[in-house]
């Protein structure tokens, strides 16, 4: 596995493997890897047959309140995971590669990047959006890897792929949980042990509500999100930020679930915020 | 010539020339096709093997009070120009074709986006940029080519690229001008016999601005910018929008002129908009 930080290093790269007719894969993350990242490098070494992976905490996504700073760090262990799992190549360019001063460009989804995590989190998928625009600028892979657990992420970059034309295939893959039913995420590591012992009931509170539906026929997205919310009350120190039943496709709320049906929840459990979701196909 | 409307074809037929080696060469235009558009042509065939010109009039960089109604449109002649040009690929797609129902993404290139003609003209460069990202993640070329006349366009896109870390170089071409100095514009059409007898006034005020700074050696922007005026007022059907003088890579206003320097004006003449400019190289 080649370590790229040199933006020129990693267009060369990528143009060498493509003159060599190279299926590239490509892995955007923050590092901070867990079994989740270890699940799309592992999908991607079947699909492509070079695999780049990216690390780069993405100052744009995040605001001036959350946890850029204290965001997880540890880039040797990253690389040994990427390595491991069989990745080629681990591009992490720096602060002043990707942004570099008088940096102005900047790419929107109107709609998409404003409601749900967006309404929350003002300004966040504009930097999610930007930065990897630029990923796959600079990468230019065949195809790029996200995963469900950020399912606002990965319906936005879909949509963004499209309407900008880009030449890049895109496939989501299935959150990876903890036994007890915790998605993986970054943040896990901020849950003190009490805080731990309560996380799950986030995935409980999503498993009751895809049971209203799928077991018990229900219908309205609000006697849904009721039986969700009694879930999560069972657990006091997790408290809601919000719980929604969405198109899966348009992220437009749905009263009346049709279709492929996104439950997305954002919680905060003390200072930890976490999001997760279930997709559910709903027949009339 | 082979003329494409559908973004497919378009993709497949780029993907073809890349898999054999070709250079593409890109000019994207909104057709109406003057001498102009045919010395970016010529360009791309001395540099690239293949060159893709695109026809398309875009909804989203005009306002609403601007003439996309009016815009000429001559799909026949632009083919037959572009054609003798020795264009190989002419891509018109349909509005549809690039805002389908439900469009969302756009791209900002803040600052300069918003100064001189986005100050007169808001919006219209989001437009721009998020019309040529789209264009160039269609036709994937290895180099595009822009008219110098638009500068303030060629700035924003250049730095569109460079910021987005797309991979394809630009070049801007020299203005293409009428023997009496009014620089090429499909919207030339739009003026009257006596409108088009004063407009060559814009050139020679511009070039009033050269000799000032060239010969003269003033360095005083308010100073060059009273010449500028004084030319321009000896016509009076031309009213003067905005002149100013900025830095050609920033588009930062200037006070004193060093560097590379744009001057950059806009005039009504009745009811036709027109823009003009020179570049200077001032030494110290």
């Amino acid at each position: 596995m080649e370590i790229v930080s040199s933006p020129d290093r990693m267009r060369a790269l990528t143009r060498e493997f493509r003159a060599q007719g190279e299926r590239i894969g490509f892995v955007p993350t923050m590092g901070a890897l867990h079994e989740g990242h270890l699940s799309l490098i592992n999908r991607a070494r079947r699909v492509a047959t070079r695999v780049v992976v990216s690390i780069f905490v993405n100052p744009a996504q995040f605001g001036p309140q959350e946890d850029y700073k204290s965001y997880p760090r540890n880039p040797e262990r990253d690389a040994e995971r990427a390595r491991l799992a069989g990745a080629h190549v681990l591009y992490s360019p720096t602060f002043r590669d990707v942004y570099p001063p008088g940096y102005r460009t900047y790419v929107a989804v109107e709609r998409f990047g404003t409601t749900l995590e967006g309404a929350s989190r003002p300004g966040h998928f504009r930097g999610v959006a930007t930065v990897v625009a630029k990923l796959l600028g600079r990468v230019a892979p065949h195809v790029v890897f996200l995963g469900q657990k950020d399912a606002q992420q990965a319906v936005l970059l879909k949509k963004m792929i499209e309407d900008l034309e880009m030449d890049v295939e895109i496939e989501i893959c299935p959150t990876v949980r903890e036994e007890d039913g915790l998605a993986m995420s970054s943040r896990n590591v901020y849950l003190d042990a009490d805080e731990r012992r309560a996380a799950p009931v986030v995935y409980r509170a999503l498993r009751r509500a895809e049971t209203a539906v799928t077991r018990e026929g229900e219908r309205q997205a609000e006697r849904v999100l009721d039986l969700l919310r009694e879930v999560l009350a069972l657990e006091q120190s997790v408290s809601l930020d919000y719980a929604a039943v969405v198109d899966a496709r348009t992220l437009e709320p749905l009263p009346r679930l049709r279709g492929e049906v996104l439950v997305a929840i954002a919680v905060c459990i003390g200072s930890t915020r976490l999001i997760d979701n279930v997709i559910l196909k709903v027949e009339e």
